[in-house]
């Protein structure tokens, strides 16, 4: 009996959406356990010359809108409609803005294969006031499937010419449907880990723009990489205690993978929070973010602010502001309540506390 | 009874070693349990104008020949008699090149006080290869003194200034002692704290220089942040991976310490190492870094590609090699066995072993 084939679908064409379907096409062409066609529902628009996206990219290979000049893989067929792009996949990628993702996943519901698996590149959940919406969390409650993420120091346009660069894959328990991810997207110049600890990746690649934002502050106010790479260090040890505080499985090894410190050392060198951030410093917080995105973005918004505003709101509803001296300060920079300069200016209160049984203990 | 005030000698006079003598003495002044002069070992020199050094340093607060323009404190006194230096101090902080320790210790064995406390801030130690020299056990055992050590991102010019940094203590049994030394060091702008892991700490001050030669040739092939990002993280898990094989007792948790991350952060965005390391690669490997360094370094040695080697012949003796690809390509790059490219052209050899009761268990 011949082993049954794998079947990929990519839920998502933007920037990432698209690099991330040249990976899994290199790969199922080259590997047995996949079917050769990587199916990539595409949100239908009308280009300028009249013809459809779709049309173009399967006639050229090339997602001309969101990454053009780069060849997708003859076995990459883009497909307008997205209960027929997924209806025989087994294993489901899902790669969209994470404003769409409830709105996609409500239309999903009963229109997946029983058996699919899962894994979400989405970056940027919301943080409500009782914790994170896990986009992971999102899509395993909507469609009853277990859900893998991968996250990392991806950018797309840099890994889309085949830049070395690393990701993580964070999964839950199953660590061969976490091996079957790594093999699908890992290739000789993006190299994949598997992790188990699905929340710890995830928060990662929302929480490491905060950071970004107090790195961008630095920079606005020339303090030199001394002092960035002082609040870098800060801000991932604030990253991994929040996450730890709110998920107590989350491992602290995590933030040695690519998700943790190369994805938040990306995120601080380059990147459109350090970007925004660094004009905000440069004019003394004069200028409101609002104002900078408008005229630094072209309507893009910036994640890292609004992540900010929701951080503060869990850490003061629990009551561990203090305990978050960086999080708590790059939000009230944000509002205005405090100048750039505050962002060297708090005393160190590194969090005071262990976790014992799930619950916290201050000291 | 007056509890004893502890009195502090710094050894060296260096660009660092009159940072640390600044932050040292604006603390004696402030803090009552220790004397408030600070006394300064320095290398007599003749200025161009005809004066010593000492004499200028004890008469303009200033250090005019290594930090010009920054007032140490008037608690400061330049002496240039090491064994007068240090007769009465029970605190003392050698901050002198790797290279003159040895025959410093030499000199002091029998001058210092019988229950002196010694604290290194000197980076780069030999690596021989039955292992590392660390100059913290140079200095205990020569001297007789617990030795603890002082790393982190700490660029002196920028402390100088007072830009605000952070510096980890590591200590090997006592935490009082460790206290101590913070509360010498720690200032608004410099945050001090402390760690059991002597070890760690120390190791991280020096194969740092071989992660930055590494970052610097991607830098030099204009790879991107995103490849710079992978490297990096590779090259802490390679200084995480082998400080562990050769002292059992280091800790994961030290290399998320200033030392660790932030140090690794700022040596890969400035320093001399990333910037020969750069030239290297644009040059394709054609230039040797003999050359770069005397037309770019004004006579300074790379650390780097010292360490690179030394490593690689610890690597080499103990049958390493294959576990530490990052480590072992970065100095066949340095001889030009391999060219620049291969930086990120190695697959991963994630370190498969596992340290049982202090042996190596691969698998």
């Amino acid at each position: 009996m011949t082993p049954v084939k794998s079947r990929v679908t990519v839920v998502g064409s933007g920037n990432w959406g698209s690099v991330a379907a040249k990976l899994i096409a290199s790969n199922t062409l080259r590997l047995n356990s996949f079917h050769d066609e990587v199916r990539m529902w595409v949100y239908e628009e009308k280009l300028p010359t009249g013809e459809k996206l779709t049309q173009v990219i399967n006639r050229t290979n090339e997602n001309v809108k969101y990454l053009p000049g780069v060849k997708l893989g003859k076995n990459v067929v883009a497909d307008p409609d997205l209960e027929n792009a997924v209806k025989n996949a087994n294993m489901l990628v899902f790669v969209t803005p994470h404003q769409f993702m409830e709105g996609i996943c409500k239309r999903l519901v009963g229109k997946i294969m029983p058996n699919a698996e899962a894994i979400s590149l989405i970056k940027g959940m919301e943080v409500k006031r009782e914790g994170p919406c896990m986009i992971s969390s999102l899509i395993s409650d909507h469609l009853g499937v277990n859900c893998c993420v991968l996250m990392g120091a991806n950018i797309a346009n840099e890994i889309a010419v085949e830049k070395f660069s690393e990701a993580t894959v964070g999964y839950r328990k199953d660590k061969q449907t976490a091996d079957q991810w790594v093999h699908l997207f890992n290739t000789s110049y993006f190299m994949v880990s598997a992790v188990q600890d699905v929340e710890g990746v995830e928060l990662c690649g929302t929480l490491k723009n905060v950071v970004a934002l107090a790195a961008g502050f630095v920079d606005g106010l020339d303090m030199g990489n001394n002092t960035k790479a002082a609040i870098m260090r800060i801000g991932l040890r604030e990253m991994k205690a929040i996450s730890k505080l709110l998920f107590p499985t989350v491992k602290d090894s995590t933030f040695f993978e690519s998700c943790g410190v190369a994805d938040l050392i990306t995120t601080c060198l380059g990147g459109r929070n350090r970007k925004c951030a660094e004009a905000f410093a440069r004019n003394g917080g004069k200028r409101s973010f609002d104002e900078l995105e408008a005229e630094m973005l072209q309507g893009q918004k910036l994640q890292g602010v609004s992540t900010a505003k929701e951080v503060y709101e869990v850490l003061s509803h629990r009551k561990w502001l203090e305990l978050f001296p960086l999080f708590s300060t790059v939000h009230e920079i944000c509002i205005g309540h405090l100048p750039p300069t505050a962002i060297v200016k708090y005393r160190e209160q590194p969090p005071k506390f262990s976790i014992v049984e799930g619950s916290i203990q201050l000291f």
